[in-house]
């Protein structure tokens, strides 16, 4: 397993998210004393309940600690979060009792944009998130951040190598499908039912050359406007919604 | 019509996507004059072919210019972009060939969660994107740059009161449907071929009582993870390009 630097989190809602989906990495938690509202109490009673230290502070001490982020007068301190290696995936896939649905980020790069990918891989179910280690976002406080604790749930595989990867989930039976602007065929028009990885490129960039060669099938979504692209996070949305759509799994 | 003021859009993509998408609203271009890449060379051009000013500054005219805002060395200033009202609306529904497809958001606060859903409207071709004056995000340059262009292409309509614009499209036969957290029924089950106004709450409170009143069906978006919720554009996109699907809409 490799590990991630220690993080920050910060904001009601992503303190609060972490607190109760994975109060095991969260090492303590900085509220603004003055806060005596409804959400702080929950914070507070969620932190108690978890057995995680909560530490009334000055503002400033808060925001010395955050630094710019609009904190909202609530700050966590995270343990590492960790990313399991190639070899853990290829255990992770083995072991699924379900039709695997993975999410593959080819080197995106925005924080943000990588939160928002988290948040929507979780949404989905998707049972593991594979990025290459060299290019991609770090997984810093921002990335759970945007994931609104998201990325504390999802199981995260950071890979030397995504080429080398795709080869070994394919040679698991596993259907990689890319996602490609110019690609001749439509999501409802591949058959997403089975064991499948979806790949998101980069942003501006899409998928790499190395990357797209390895594809089983390319998809495109439909533009029916005149904005070029979607969001990445809106586009793996799409394609695992998509995905669940067509296995008939329909509860929540 | 009722207008909005005249904005500033910030950014090589939004920038270049209002040139090429709609130039007629673009009234001059501000370039960091120490530009001289690809990307300014592309600004440079497709302003040139559009008839509109472009003028190289130095940087700090440019900070200046835009306030603290991330401007990668060019900003536009727009001329008034314009939304319709009510009556416009109905005009719209009244005239359109195709079968509707409307966005409505109800008091989306945050400027970006505005952008991001206009983009994706645009993205699936919707007809319209409706929003309640008092309780919205304004359109901003800041709406404009998070839709990359997108505002100044999908029809907006900003009305005084968004029940009796509900009340109004539904007497025209258009399907309301909302999208609720706890409804019933998941957006595959429910009829989203017809004619139809997808409407979408605002952050955290979601559908305001008299809205979802209004409501002809309700339906929810699947949560298999554990994050309670996505992100506003992300479940507009799904919802409107579930409709797309529904309809046989495959083609780009």
């Amino acid at each position: 397993m490799t590990t991630t630097p220690t993080g920050l989190i910060c904001g009601l809602h992503a303190v609060l998210a972490a607190l109760r989906e994975d109060a095991a990495h969260v090492d303590s938690v900085w509220m603004n004393e003055e806060r005596r509202d409804k959400r702080s109490a929950e914070i507070a009673r969620a932190a108690r309940a978890a057995g995680v230290k909560l530490r009334r502070v000055p503002r400033t001490r808060l925001d010395q600690l955050v630094g710019a982020k609009n904190h909202q007068g609530v700050a966590a301190r995270t343990r590492a979060v960790s990313a399991g290696s190639e070899h853990d995936l290829e255990r992770r896939v083995a072991e699924l009792k379900e039709i695997p649905l993975l999410l593959v980020l080819d080197g995106v790069q925005d924080p943000r944009n990588f939160g928002a990918c988290l948040r929507c891989a979780d949404a989905a179910g998707a049972h593991a998130l594979v990025f290459p280690r060299d290019r991609s976002a770090p997984l810093t406080a921002t990335v759970q951040q945007a994931a609104s604790g998201a990325a504390l749930t999802v199981p995260l595989y950071e890979v030397s190598n995504l080429s080398r990867t795709l080869d070994l989930l394919k040679a698991g039976g596993i259907w990689v499908v890319g996602a490609v602007e110019q690609a001749e065929k439509a999501l409802y028009d591949v058959d997403l039912s089975g064991p499948v990885a979806i790949v998101i490129g980069g942003e501006g960039r899409g998928l790499r050359r190395l990357t797209r060669e390895r594809c089983d099938a390319l998809v495109r979504i439909p533009m029916h406007g005149k904005v070029a692209s979607l969001n990445l996070s809106v586009a793996a949305a799409l394609l695992l919604y998509e995905a669940l759509r067509q296995r008939g799994s329909r509860e929540s």
